[in-house]
């Protein structure tokens, strides 16, 4: 049998964080029920857009009485799959990954259970108690451990190569923060930071809007700027 | 008079830098000119995708002979400006900060003039060179060396008010690695790198391809899989 969530569009999950993310503010700011406009003024979204997303998954909108905070983040959790928490490694513990251990200490439906790198160091992270093992250890920890998401901070030249070793391991997901696309069977679930491509596309904005203000000359907030947050 | 560039949609920009990562690949390994359908294959997208795409901005691919690998690439370095380096600052140089340094260092459109810091050290970043100064030094610096862009690291409860700040000392782009939606003037560009939505997604997706494998039984390559490449 299919569950509701199942109907959502991949689309709306990818908004679905964003959403989360501002329930939980106001949520710690004891605010209990939000109607979609002020939902709308906050996230700078309308407030149609903020009713489809949401009637995707049920609707919890009552006229006159907005959105109950709590129990729309509950859903969003429900669907998100938060209550779970994926065993997953991190391969590549330099400069990036030790930064990402620090965000992911509190991060939810993901546990860190192994770290690997190219020169295992008898080092415990403080942020997960853990020692950093060697990759030629990977095999044997996947078989054994399980972990079913890899997070891959290694350069590009070895990152498909070990994506591919790591997926006959068992792993189903890869975070992905080499700059390369990585070439794996369909059943496995990628999400690229392509860090190279973030920044690119940054500067072309800045100087793509330059250049429409030259030309407008006074008129700052010309018409084709897209619509920012919620990208 | 407005350029040819200023036609190519913001979706087709947002798919440019990774054409561009494949052609760079290309020129590497001394591949002078590709088909439309081998590019497509190498990039997993589909020969008319690319056509569409690439038609967008004049459309260099001929009949029975395909694209000129280095003229396209030129093309879209002219359309992502990568021929001018925007002055670009940096605050929050914490693990995350440092790790984007060397990310950066060989980043084609920014060039890093300054770091900054809560706390200032008179320590020089390996890779830029530039020593980390406090955040008081920010203004002064600003007016005199006029900065366009700043990578924001620092955490989500200080960011808004930076972000204000350096917007009125000049800042036209920002991009944001703190976990907020910026709230910013329209004719501010802002690229958000939301690291933690991010692995909520993968969540999602590994969990759910897991529920759908479970209920189909044994077929492994279901419908309702998006595209992973280039998404």
């Amino acid at each position: 049998m299919k569950n509701p969530e199942q109907t959502v569009s991949m689309p709306v999950v990818r908004r679905l964080p964003r959403y989360y993310r501002f329930l939980s503010d106001l949520k710690k700011n004891g605010i209990v029920r939000i109607s979609s406009s002020e939902l709308a003024a906050r996230m700078r979204l309308t407030a149609s857009q903020i009713r489809q997303d949401l009637n995707c998954f049920g609707g919890f909108g009552q006229q006159g009485y907005g959105y109950h905070v709590d129990q729309l983040a509950g859903e969003i959790e429900r669907i998100l799959y938060l209550d779970r928490k994926l065993p997953a490694i991190m391969v590549g513990v330099g400069n990036l990954g030790r930064a990402l251990l620090g965000h992911l200490s509190g991060a939810k439906g993901i546990k860190l259970i192994g770290l690997f790198d190219k020169a295992p160091r008898p080092v415990t992270d403080i942020h997960t108690g853990l020692e950093v093992m060697g990759v030629g250890q990977l095999e044997d920890f996947c078989l054994e451990n399980k972990p079913v998401v890899a997070i891959l901070c290694i350069p590009g030249e070895h990152a498909q190569y070990i994506a591919r070793q790591l997926a006959g391991y068992g792993i189903r997901g890869f975070w992905n923060f080499s700059n390369v696309d990585l070439q794996l069977p369909k059943e496995i679930s990628v999400e690229n930071v392509h860090l190279t491509d973030s920044i690119l596309i940054l500067g072309y904005k800045v100087n793509n809007r330059q250049e429409e203000m030259e030309e407008s000359t006074g008129s700052a907030d010309g018409e084709g700027h897209e619509q920012r947050p919620g990208e």
